[in-house]
């Protein structure tokens, strides 16, 4: 194929996270073939880039016109300063909230430790959090980094800075997920789910 | 979250193909947080936008400044006019071509025949294939649309109306795909494989 600017479409559209290079071009041949479509998806993106913003306390994102506001969670006077839940992204904070088990303030640190990425603690919200935790009555910060290496090596990072601050660092229960069948279990959360036993009430 | 512009931006991305709600959002989260990488893809996607037309004749992308041209394949004097290779979209076209099966020439249909998602015999380039066979010296017709339902109505509607016209109209061979398992094969490739069965040599 000669066609650079189709070639150059495809290339671009698989250095998106999670797209290999057929599925790029499924959606570079959609994006080209529905240009009505297209352009609305556009004036969605672009819409979303210029008003979005960050919360400057919590870091979830905040619709604004202008000058930053802390967001309706943050502003919340229903929600108490005293737990502050830690999660990598936004998307967990989503997932949270539509548990409704977690009615406290926020953290998104924006990922997590990773040497192989090079992301370390000053490209993570972390000095934020410490100001949140010296400057307001915080009892409780929950570490609720995702189950991996990394959101592990993130969350022993933090404790270690917390701890210290006189505030008491929990972590989610690992152990067999909802619905899931022991059978075909990893070994790792089999562990952890026989390790992290409870009394039977 | 009564942020509509994030909103907006998942539901924007989940409409694309083979895009679900989870990989909407990381595709959101990745395009907002990445505003360097965003201008690119967005820079890139407009060029191939501006840039890319269809060939006139066989319907593959073609790059042009302006008046649109026959592509280089079309062009190309050392493929024959004798066959024509009828795919349903571009992606088929280049696989084809990876294979270096075919030397001929090739028509892109747009797609396949779908009751049910609306796509008539009008919405394809069917009208143009049977120009190409009337006006050139065609002597044979591959119909190379997909081994699916939509594709095997596709080719049965066009082979109705390209046999009339004195073509030998093919189909691309059904059986099992080189380096699989007969074991784990599903019960239509074999039946057609065993159907299809010829001499050893």
């Amino acid at each position: 194929m000669s066609i650079k600017s189709w070639l150059n479409l495809v290339s671009a559209i698989t250095r998106l996270p999670g797209i290999g290079p057929k599925m790029a071009e499924r959606l570079a041949l959609y994006l080209l073939r529905h240009p009505g479509e297209t352009d609305r998806f556009l004036n969605v993106l672009n819409t979303a880039r210029e008003k979005l913003a960050y919360c400057p306390q919590c870091g979830d994102f905040v619709e604004t016109d202008g000058s930053p506001a802390l967001c309706h969670r943050c502003q919340d006077p229903d929600r108490g300063n005293e737990q502050i839940c830690v999660v990598e992204e936004v998307g967990d904070l989503q997932a949270l909230e539509r548990s409704r088990a977690f009615h406290g303030k926020y953290h998104v640190l924006g990922g997590v430790l990773s040497a192989l990425d090079g992301v370390g603690p000053e490209d993570l919200r972390i000095n934020v959090l410490i100001k949140r935790v010296k400057e307001q009555s915080v009892r409780e910060v929950i570490l609720a980094t995702n189950p991996t290496a990394e959101g592990e090596t993130t969350a022993t990072y933090l404790a270690e800075i917390l701890r210290p601050m006189g505030v008491s660092v929990t972590r989610l229960a690992y152990g067999l997920p909802s619905g899931s069948a022991i059978q075909y279990a990893d070994e790792f959360t089999l562990a952890q789910a026989v390790e992290g036993r409870r009394h039977f009430n």
